[in-house]
C-alpha cells in the first residue's frame, strides 16, 4: 500500500482487514448501479462494523476533506450510491451492519442497524406476528438504510405512507463526526427542525444513517385481492375515490394497468391469464386486506364494495381472486410488467407522481401529447395509482430494432422525450421523482425544474451541514451551474 | 409618522390601511403570550393580505434586516410569537388570510390560508361530511399556520399523528421573500430535503407559513368512551398495549389520569362526578370511534376489548358510557384537570415525552425522585399516555398560599424543579418539548441538553437558510453562549 495516504492508513485502523480492501474484484461489484447505468471509482472500500467505527470514519474523513459514498444494497435506480470517476473517493459499505437490534411486538417497533436486508426484516417480524409494512421489488437486497435515505415507496404507501412515516427513530453520523442519537421513538417531540426527516431521502448527502427504529404493524390475517376493468384512467380515478373514502381502512392496494400492459404480460411471461373474459381498456388491482380480528373480513369487504361500486356504475366487470393462490396469479400480472414491457422492446421510463386527482388527466393528456410529438411512440402508464404515482414508459418506435439501435435512441430521446414528460409533470403540480430519488441521473432536471425557494433550500441545507461537501458529493443537489434562470 | 423609518413606508404601502397599525391599543393585545408570561414591543402590526404580500414584506425586511415576528392566534404556551422588549421588530399577523381556499370531500383534502381558525375549519367540513383530527383547548383562536409551524398535537394523535402527518402540503415565504409553492399533494414525492417537514414545527424561524394541504378523514359515525381503574401506570401501559395492538385502528384516545387529579375535578368542578363507584388508583379514558360504514360497532368493539381484558386481569373496574351525554361527562373530566389543579394550588407544569414503553416507569421514579428531592411537593401526571406525553405538574407544598408567594416559589423553582425534570425526561430518551415546542421559554434548557449533532443541525439550518436572522430571532434555536460543553 505504498500509494496510499495516511488518512486512508487511519481508516483501515479503524475498520481492520476484515473491513477493508482496495482489491479491484472484490470492488468492482460494487461500482456499478443496479441498472448498469453508471460505473465509477473509489480509492477503497471500507465496510465498518459499528457506529462508533463509522463516526471515526467520518471524522478522519472530515479531518482530510475525503468525499465519502455511502451505499447499502446498491440497488438504487438513480446512480445515488455509484462513487464519481475520478476515484478519488471512499465506498463506505454498510452491509456489515446487518443486526436486528431489538423487536417489540408489543410496542409495534423494530430496531435496525442501517445495513439490515429488507426482506430479512421482513422474515424476522413474522416470527413475532408483526409485519413492516414497504415492500418491493429488490427486497432481497435493499437495505434499511439505503430504503431510509431514498425515502423508499412500493406498493403498501397507500395504507402505510413511505419509508418516511415509517421511521420511529433514526441514528446517523453526521459530516462532522458527531453521532445524532434519535432513535427514541417520540410520538411527540417538538425540538425544533426534525432532523430525522432531513435524513430521510436525504441520499446520504447530509450523513450515513447507521440505524433506525421503525413501525411494524400486526402480521396480516388475510387478504382479498380483485381484478376491475374499467373504461379509462379518469373511471379507474372514480372507483379510487370510491373505495378510498368508503374503505381506506383496508385498501392497502389499488394499482392501474392498461390494456397494453396486461398484453404484454400475457404474451411474454409464461403461466399468466387474463383474470377477466372480456378484455377491457384499463385494468385496476384491488388489495383489501385484515390486520386486527375485529375488522371486517375482507373478502366480505370487497364484495360489498364492489356490488355498490358496479350499482353507482364505476366499474364494467369484476372478478374477486377465488382463493391465495388466484390472489398472487392477479399480483403476478402486475409485478411481471415491466419484465414483459421489457421483452416487448425499448422503452424510456419515468418514476413521477402527481396529485392523485390529476393523475388520470395526466396519464390520458401527457400520454397524447408525448406521442403527438413523437411519432412512432406508444406511451404505458402502469401503477400506485392510488399514490398518484405511475410507471410513465415512453416506447419506442417499433422499427428501433437490435441492441445498438434501441441504445441510440434511449440515448437520444433522453434528451428530448425525458424533458418533455418531465415539462408535463411540474404542470401537473408533480414530481419528476416520485420514489427512486435524484441521485446522478436526476440531479440536472431538478435544477432545471425547481423553482428559487427549493434551490436555495437544497444549497443551503447541503452546504450548512456538510460544508466540506464529504457526503456523497455530486448527488441530489444541482449545482450551481445547471439551473435555468426561472 | 415622522419618526417612521423608510422601509416602514414601503411596508405599509404593500399592505394598506387595513393591514397596518402602530397605535398602542390596536397593539397591545399581541404583544403579551396567552399564558401571560412573555410581553414584548414592536416597531408596528402588520396584517398582510395575501401569499403575494407576505413576500413583498419580507423582501424589504431582507433588504433592511427588519426582524419579523409571525403570528397566527396568539395561543401558543412558550412564547414564541411575542416579539423580545427592544421593540426593533415587526409583528407580522396572518390573521387576515383566514380563508378555506378549497374543501374536497371525495379526495379527503382542505387547503387553508394561514390565518383560519382550526374551529372554523372544523366547522367548515362538518357540512362536507369530514374531520380534521387535532383538536386542543385553544381551538377557538389557534390559527393553522400557528399549529403548522409548531406542530401541534392534541388528544387525536394516538390515531391520527401530528400536525407534521396531516400536512399534504405547504405554502411558504422563506426569508429572502421566496415563495416555497409545496401545497400540490403529492403522496410520494422524493426530490431531495423535505422543506415540508422542515418548516413544519419550524416555529417561524425559516420561514412565514401563507397556506396548508391538510388531510382530512370521514366524519365519525359514532364513538364509544369508557372509564377504567387500575392499579398503577405500568398497568395502565399494559392495557394500552393491548388494546393498541388488538383495535389500533379505532382506537381514537387514551388519557391517563391519577386519583389525585380526579379528585380534584370532583372537588373544584361544579357538575362532575366520578365514574366509578369504587375510586381507582389510577384512570384511563378510553374513546374508540367508527368513521368508516363496515367497521365494527365502536359500542361493541369497545364490549369485546374490554371484557377480554378484564379475563386478561388487565384492569380493575370499568365503565362504558351509556350515552354521548355520560361519554361527554367522561371528557369533561379530563378537559377540566387543568382548571381544578389552578384552583388547588400553584404548580410547575411540564410538557415532556418519552417512549410510550418507558412512560410508567417515568411517572413512577421521576414523580418520586422530585417529591423526594423537593420536600412537600407533589407530583400529578397526567393525559396523553397513548402517546407517551404527559402534563407534570409539580405542585407547591401546602404552605405556599397568596399569589405573591406562590409567584415566588414558581420563579425560584423553575430553576430548580423544571431543570431536574427535565435531566430525568432526557435519562428516559425523552423530549424537554412533546407539543408546546421551544419558543422563549425553552431555548436555553434545549441549549443545555441537546447533543453536539442536534445543536449543530439546528444553528447550521438556521443559519443557512435564514442568514440575516430576520425570521423570528430569538426563538427556538440555542445561542452559542447557552450550550454546555457536552
Amino acid at each position: 500500500m505504498s500509494d496510499t495516504p495516511d488518512w486512508l492508513h487511519l481508516m483501515a485502523e479503524i475498520v481492520g482487514t476484515k473491513g477493508f480492501t482496495r482489491m479491484e474484484d472484490e470492488m468492482q461489484p460494487w461500482l456499478t448501479d443496479w441498472r448498469g447505468r453508471y460505473t465509477g471509482k473509489a480509492l477503497a472500500l471500507i465496510s465498518p462494523a459499528s457506529t462508533a467505527e463509522v463516526a471515526e470514519l467520518v471524522k478522519v474523513a472530515d479531518a482530510h476533506s475525503v468525499a465519502l459514498v455511502p451505499q447499502g444494497g446498491n440497488s438504487g435506480m438513480v446512480g445515488g450510491a455509484t462513487p464519481d470517476s475520478e476515484g478519488l473517493s471512499v465506498l463506505v459499505s454498510l452491509r456489515r451492519m446487518n443486526k436486528i437490534r431489538d423487536i417489540s411486538a408489543d410496542d409495534q417497533l423494530a430496531i435496525c442497524d442501517a445495513g439490515v436486508i429488507l426482506q430479512n426484516l421482513h422474515e424476522a417480524l413474522d416470527d413475532h406476528g408483526q409485519r413492516f409494512p414497504l415492500t418491493l421489488g429488490g427486497k432481497g437486497s435493499a437495505t434499511i438504510g439505503g430504503l431510509v435515505s431514498t425515502n423508499a415507496g412500493g406498493t403498501q404507501v397507500l395504507r402505510h405512507g413511505t419509508m418516511r412515516a415509517l421511521v420511529a427513530g433514526l441514528e446517523a453520523v453526521l459530516p462532522d463526526g458527531s453521532i445524532y442519537n434519535g432513535l427514541a421513538p417520540l410520538k411527540k417531540d417538538n425540538r425544533g427542525y426534525d432532523l430525522k426527516q432531513l435524513l430521510v431521502g436525504g441520499e446520504g448527502t447530509l450523513g450515513i444513517v447507521t440505524a433506525a427504529t421503525l413501525k411494524t404493524v400486526p402480521a396480516l390475517i388475510d387478504r382479498s385481492v380483485a381484478w376491475a376493468g374499467v373504461s379509462s384512467p379518469q373511471a379507474a380515478y372514480r372507483l379510487f375515490q370510491f373505495l378510498n373514502t368508503r374503505g381506506s381502512q383496508s385498501l392497502e392496494g389499488f394499482e392501474i394497468i392498461p390494456k397494453s400492459c396486461l398484453d404484454a404480460v400475457l404474451t411474454h411471461i409464461p403461466d399468466t391469464r387474463s383474470p377477466l373474459e372480456q378484455s377491457a381498456a384499463w385494468n385496476v388491482l384491488i388489495e383489501v386486506v385484515r390486520d386486527q380480528p375485529d375488522a371486517i373480513d375482507p373478502r366480505i369487504s370487497i364484495e360489498n364494495l364492489l356490488a355498490e361500486a358496479i350499482d353507482k356504475e364505476l366499474l364494467e366487470d369484476a372478478v374477486i381472486a377465488a382463493n391465495e393462490a388466484q390472489a398472487e396469479a392477479f399480483w403476478k400480472i402486475r409485478d411481471s410488467i415491466s419484465e414483459a414491457e421489457r421483452a416487448n422492446g425499448p422503452a424510456l421510463q419515468h418514476d413521477i407522481s402527481v396529485p392523485v386527482a390529476r393523475m388520470a388527466d395526466f396519464i390520458t393528456d401527457a400520454g397524447s401529447k408525448i406521442e403527438a410529438s413523437f411519432p412512432g411512440t406508444a406511451v404505458a402508464a402502469f401503477g400506485h395509482m392510488g399514490d398518484g404515482n405511475v410507471h410513465f414508459h415512453v416506447k419506442a418506435p417499433s422499427e428501433i430494432t437490435g441492441a445498438s439501435e434501441a441504445a441510440e435512441w434511449m440515448s437520444r430521446c433522453s434528451e428530448t422525450i425525458s424533458p418533455m414528460v418531465h415539462d408535463l409533470v411540474i404542470a401537473s403540480n408533480g414530481s419528476i421523482s416520485a420514489e427512486h430519488g435524484i441521485g446522478q441521473s436526476k440531479r440536472d432536471e431538478l435544477g432545471r425544474l425547481s423553482g428559487d425557494a427549493r434551490i436555495m433550500a437544497l444549497r443551503a441545507i447541503k452546504t450548512a451541514i456538510d460544508p466540506k461537501n464529504i457526503m456523497n458529493p455530486g448527488k441530489l443537489v444541482p449545482l450551481a451551474s445547471s439551473t435555468s434562470a426561472s
